[in-house]
């Protein structure tokens, strides 16, 4: 399978091709490959890659592998919930298989491109259901990338941009460039700079004053994963985003697949933010950017209260509050 | 003059020397210099310094020098009250001062040196005003730079930090970092950590779900520049701030000297912003940070109104609600 490094991203680009189970392990620890949907399907295409020159083996010799691979893989983000999902899937699939190597090989093939098509058509719905919240000359704020990059289709928050514009619709988009790691600059820019759409970044804290200005109409953003009650994890800054929104009387919108909704979260008070290294913060490209050594706050994502956000899109449609998840399946 | 070279903080701390008028206007544009009452500073210092060659011209033409060499280094900083406002007075010293171009100059001298002198103890004197608005063990937040590096003194909203040092009364300090130059995580967690004082850095965008955690006390910011009404342009981002401190119910103060007061500003509404250049955001350190050529939206300041500031502190004391600083001279 080959894959686009998002690291290398915007100022390269470069696809690499992933053979080995080391190629594929490195790519997800090192976030070559990034975004909760396309870490599941790298997962799932890299565990059948990976695979792809041992189908001379026994078949239960070859269903070892499969697991082991599996499990290495799934090793490389303990807490990403797609990835072990994808490869869970894939891996059940080997085992229900009839045949030698080759042909379990081929179904695991078969069920990789499932879930690679299975996301593919829910960002579509996403889309088709969250260009109804924007109108023409719809000028829409974003945080992060919840883009092609992040996903096996046109994305999530994102997609509703695509599908308007597919419709002829004129949008612009001001793009927060999401520090530390810049997904949004980096990313989600290069993304609308390719199709064509009109992108303006902005550093993170200027959202607030560009809402002041009376220059943004609506935000919408992605989810990492979201509660029964409609709160909302999502990449550091969402819940800033979102107060500043309340505060402006502006809409204030969380685009994701279903696959997001997490039934065992109740409220934002049980989902665990991770906390990222330090150094994420005291250097950039081997330049110091705080003093050696110094305290750093960095969180990952953060919670947003259900009762800022506007509407949540999925691909089943637009809920509005209250919210109530606890039927997700 | 020498000035610490700030765009070098915190890998090395180098001191440059600045002699001609491009020298000086180089310093200020490229924020070499940076922090308004430093400009002002640098700005009175540096017409000296780029003066001190031409002491061998008759009077009128040393005067049209000085009128010409001010307005150049003014137009390097449209925001910065305190440039124009320092400028003016070594301007309007040296066009009261009798006898040829060298005596000329030694009276700006004299007056630049007392700019620095004033500044320096009204910083002192924000800092033992400001310091009775913290508490043992208060947590607070600060934005951008506004210490020693910012100011002839201990700085303006740090000063009150430094004093409370000085008396004993432990304190902790939140430091945004402050995008694009992060003057936050390179100046401030510097300053804080060479006074060892406790100091953590956050991403801008992290401040608001630290407010919702209750890990925030207070926030206190500077000003480039203060309206009569009490609305106050600052670093961008701490319009931001201020609209999540609201919402959290944090006290959110300012502090300044009298000398960022502009009686010719009503409002913020007569406030010029300040667009700087979009490569600040395009690339760090040389790497890519956004595609080549996108739009960027980059404003320097942004303006915080007086509803959401629950004091200003000067150096003539703590002003609260509602504002009235038409009567700053």
């Amino acid at each position: 399978m080959s894959i686009v490094d998002q690291r290398e991203l915007p100022g390269r680009l470069v696809e690499r091709e992933l053979r080995s189970l080391d190629d594929v392990c490195d790519a997800i620890r090192t976030l070559a490959v990034r975004g909760a949907p396309a870490i599941g399907i790298a997962g799932a295409m890299g565990l059948v890659s990976s695979l792809a020159a041992e189908t001379s083996c026994a078949r239960d010799d070859f269903l070892r592998r499969v697991d082991s691979h599996a499990e290495t893989i799934c090793g490389t983000r303990p807490t990403a919930v797609n990835l072990g999902w994808a490869l869970d899937r894939v891996r059940r699939c080997a085992h229900a298989a009839g045949g030698h190597a080759g042909a379990i090989l081929d179904a695991m093939h078969r069920e990789a491109t499932a879930i690679l098509e299975e996301d593919r058509a829910m960002c579509r719905r996403i889309g088709e259901h969250g260009v109804s919240l924007l109108r023409e000359d719809a000028r829409v704020l974003t945080h992060c990338n919840t883009g092609a990059l992040a996903t096996g289709g046109i994305g999530t928050a994102l997609a509703a941009i695509y599908v308007a514009a597919e419709r002829g619709l004129r949008v612009a988009v001001f793009v927060d460039e999401t520090r530390p790691l810049l997904q949004g600059s980096r990313l989600t820019a290069w993304e609308l700079t390719q199709a064509r759409i009109p992108a303006t970044v902005l550093v993170d804290s200027a959202a607030a004053s560009l809402m002041r200005a009376r220059e943004v109409d609506l935000c919408i953003v992605g989810a990492d994963r979201i509660a029964t009650n409609g709160d909302v994890a999502n990449k550091v800054g969402t819940y800033a985003l979102a107060v500043a929104a309340r505060h402006h009387n502006i809409p204030f919108y969380v685009a994701a697949p279903t696959s997001s909704f997490d039934p065992r979260a109740e409220t934002g008070a049980d989902i665990r933010v991770e906390q990222r290294s330090p150094d994420e913060l005291r250097s950039f490209a081997g330049v110091p950017t705080a003093p050696a050594g110094v305290a750093v706050h960095n969180p990952a994502f953060d919670v947003t209260p259900a009762e800022l956000i506007t509407a949540i899109v999925s691909d089943r449609g637009v809920h509005r509050p209250p919210y109530d998840f606890r039927l997700r399946a």
